[in-house]
């Protein structure tokens, strides 16, 4: 799967996703109102804005780009009814040929992450059938628990050719707080991703492995070191734009040959209308400006490899 | 809610919850039939045959018990059907008057966290209406990234009189890899301790505060230092029964009267019928089984207390 990811990258020159977080305020008021006057001020309502500003917002940018990042949690708040738009947005993403990474951080004891994984990458035996639930491409994996946490992630990624991006060190403020403690020496996160490499030595796909990481954009001096610790872990790389991190920052996320990270943006591709350099397109055409955006980011990052 | 929970603890005399974690495989082949013949070997299929099996189990124990603690992964394997079953259990569970901890061990980022808590624990604004999705009582959160990815989960304790559960340590074997490893001479789950404690100081709810812990009976001379680091802390204890956990192991987690804690079992009560201690029941009487083994348990535990 990472090769897929990495071709798509090429023939797209763009080595960008965007993340599919829709809060209910980066949406514009014409489809809230549509959606409340249908469905009322409802999950379903709100359910439904959020499938339209998605909708428009995949069919401005999908040919431009690689991949998409759906975060769970801004459908999950929405109860079921925002779960069936983030099935709705997956499936229609990879109508569209996008490859969908399913930003869900889930992580437990083994017998549990084998259902998680189930759940987002593989299959569930039901009688003598196998039936797949939300079936992204890859999935976001949170470590805490340790090797037989992530084990079933990594098996499914072996057996579905799918793959997993793994919180090594993530871009929020207080990330340091225990990823940066040090033990013997190092940063946990460094020791996070000496596991990391290690899942993904059985899952390679390539040059990269199936098994990826999550490494924020806000730390660059960290990037530099994790890059040239794990040569064959794709980075999955947060924080650019809105979070605060510039295309310099990450610029060490990538390999020698500008391959081997993807970065992603969400706010700023999603609510690109809501800014100023972008304020022409106006609240009608936000697709367009989110378009816009991704252009310019494009060509900010390509400006640095 | 953390005093609502342990009133209901001394109502019942049993510092016990059941984990409604139902894989297919525990479920008696008359439900899984008659499921399937009903809506077909579909995820449908499934969700109907865990709903089944949850209700039976919930008649037979819930006048025994003062929680349950459904995984939320084990209805996710089953996609949107398994949602919508997980979310009809939790309100069954409540309408019995019993409080439900949802496990599911999210965390993420600031704004995202606000999402998940919004999703498990809150409510959601959409328009003028504050709407609420799966409503739990209590969550299991992750604490990997920090305060400012736990800091929302803490918020909407306090504005709702909700509770969560942090994970500290946990019960699998793998625990050790990362949560043990010491930093600066103390293991990264004590300094895990040390903050949740901190977070949970502004949220206090009688002796105890909403801000708990997840502390995994299978270690226990780490649960006896624990108790001591955390006294206004209450703890939830997987890793009885099925995991190998004995009533002695986990003593320690309770405080000097006898409260502080509450233990899970999930296996050792759901698929009691498969025991044989309690295979006199046989998988029709599936339920009378899982009562019979809360009963055990109950007994169990006070037998250390």
């Amino acid at each position: 799967m990472i090769q897929k990811l990495i071709d798509k990258i090429r023939q797209t020159s763009a080595p960008i996703c965007v993340g599919l977080d829709p809060m209910l305020d980066y949406i514009p008021e014409q489809i809230r109102k549509r959606s409340f006057a249908e469905l009322g001020e409802t999950l379903a309502g709100a359910a439904d804005a959020v499938w339209h500003f998605n909708k428009e917002i995949i069919d401005c940018t999908c040919d431009l780009i690689p991949a998409v990042k759906p975060q769970i949690a801004m459908y999950e708040q929405f109860g079921l009814e925002g779960l069936k738009v983030y099935e709705k947005t997956v499936r229609y993403c990879q109508e569209k040929g996008l490859i969908v990474i399913g930003d869900a951080k889930r992580g437990d004891i083994g017998s549990t992450s084998a259902a998680y994984a189930a759940a987002h990458l593989g299959k569930v035996k039901v009688g003598n059938q196998y039936c797949s639930a939300f079936d992204t491409d890859f999935l976001t994996v949170n470590p805490y628990l340790g090797t037989d946490g992530v084990k079933p992630f990594v098996d499914v990624c072996g057996a579905e050719d799918k793959g997993i991006f793994v919180l090594v060190k993530t871009s929020n403020p207080s990330s340091g707080e225990f990823q940066d403690r040090l033990i013997d020496g190092r940063p946990l996160y460094e020791l996070v991703a000496d596991k990391v490499a290690e899942w993904g030595s059985a899952c390679m796909d390539g040059v990269y492995s199936n098994v990826g990481a999550v490494v924020g954009a806000t730390y660059p001096q960290m990037s530099v070191k994790l890059r040239a610790q794990m040569p064959h872990t794709f980075f999955l790389v947060p924080g650019y734009g809105a979070q605060g991190a510039t295309a310099q920052d990450l610029r060490h996320c990538f390999d020698a040959e500008g391959s081997g990270a993807i970065v992603n943006s969400s706010r700023g591709i999603i609510a690109a209308y809501r800014q100023d350099k972008y304020s022409k397109f106006g609240a009608e055409h936000f697709g367009e400006a989110s378009r816009q955006a991704v252009i310019d980011m494009v060509a900010d990052i390509n400006s640095v490899l």
